[in-house]
């Protein structure tokens, strides 16, 4: 089965002087994803907090870039979530180059991986940032 | 007629302590708009300063907050260009709040306006930064 | 007497694939600006939540950009406050270039002016968002 | 021997709706102090890429976050550079919360772990992206 997907199209504010995206933006094109992967299994973050008190944290992730994404470019941001015992889960993300405007015409219709990441999350109690079992709100 | 419109969903990277959208994130939801406009007009511009050698820079602009975004919430960048001169042009921009999800329910299917703003943008060499007549690429 | 005043150095995160500051990222400048102008007062804003109930928010602002900061630049930034009523206030601000290392020889010593901007905030009571005498916090 | 310390301020700009700095922020953080690292053995960064044609690049990342910043927080960021083949170096990095204004008292003059990063650059020609010989640069 394929993993969930997202479209980000890059703007100037995602990029530096160097003319590719800051190395720090790859996390936001990260979290759009993980939060619609969310939002498409009918969980509002907001919502979330606001009924439940609990909201999600990043405990860590590691990331590989492999190529730079560049101004226009429409990306694909791909979320896979496994479990990690009652309150955490780790989620697995990359993130692609669509071809099409700008891109290299022999590489018509191939995805390019650009970036690689793992992400552990917490659920937690928005009050006393304890840890609360994950299952409830996503399995 | 109306004017171009562009859908933007808040996320946690938008927003700030305060609970609401930053100040300073507006103006990127501003240029998304704009970046969008010309390309329904198809002008992508990498490819315009690869192609043509000259960019939009943006001269000055004014701003209204009239009410906050907040997380999670689906907004709607209006974009409205009026011709100042040969170089130069004057966006007309308005963001509002879509109704929908975590919205008052008693304002279903009523847009809020949220943010007014002028942006004078002029068209440049992109070596030089010589102002270039604009009416080749937006008219 | 002179303005407050606030060093910035440009790094990478603030430009874009222009190869110049962004042009939003120069509204973060600003409000570093004036929160260390507040600070220079002995008012820290978590503080000031925390013990008085009230924040500062931005209800409009004009800005003219009038020449670009690039990666490395050292910049200054201005901070002059007058009372406008009795619940908000206007800051003029400054954006200057620092001679020094990249910097043009012939201007060695001497300031570029690159941003004008106008900013008025209101103090208003963190719950209800309504306003609150700014008086008491700013004169 | 110590390693390098450079010290950031928390803006409103790097906190997020959740009250503390976003997760992306902190690689902002990262990025600074080993910019100014840099500078301290005398090297900017766009003089090199003009007089040099080089330009560093993360090529990966990992981090873990075990306490969150908050706005107005002292933050100071440590770069601890070791050199991996001919043209990468490591870069250890931890970012700590200072003691001071709005602190546990219990913990005055005690610093706070916060953040652990390890960050994988490349030396590369700037325009052809390949990898140059770091150590002319660094060592």
């Amino acid at each position: 089965m394929s993993a969930f997907e997202w479209p980000i199209r890059v703007y100037w504010e995602d990029t530096d002087a160097g003319g590719v995206v800051y190395y720090a933006n790859y996390l936001r094109f990260l979290e759009r994803s993980r939060t619609e992967w969310l939002r498409s299994r009918g969980i509002a973050q907001r919502e979330l907090a606001a009924t439940r008190g609990v909201q999600f944290m990043v405990l860590g992730l590691s990331i590989d870039y492999k190529a730079a994404a560049r101004l226009d470019d429409a990306l694909v941001v791909t979320c896979d979530m496994q479990p990690e015992g009652r309150t955490t889960a780790m989620f697995d993300q990359k993130i692609w180059r669509e071809s099409g405007e700008g891109s290299d015409p022999l590489k018509k219709g191939v995805r390019e991986l650009l970036v690689e990441a793992r992400v552990r999350v917490v659920c937690v109690d928005e009050k006393s940032l304890r840890p609360r079992r994950i299952g409830e709100y996503l399995s």
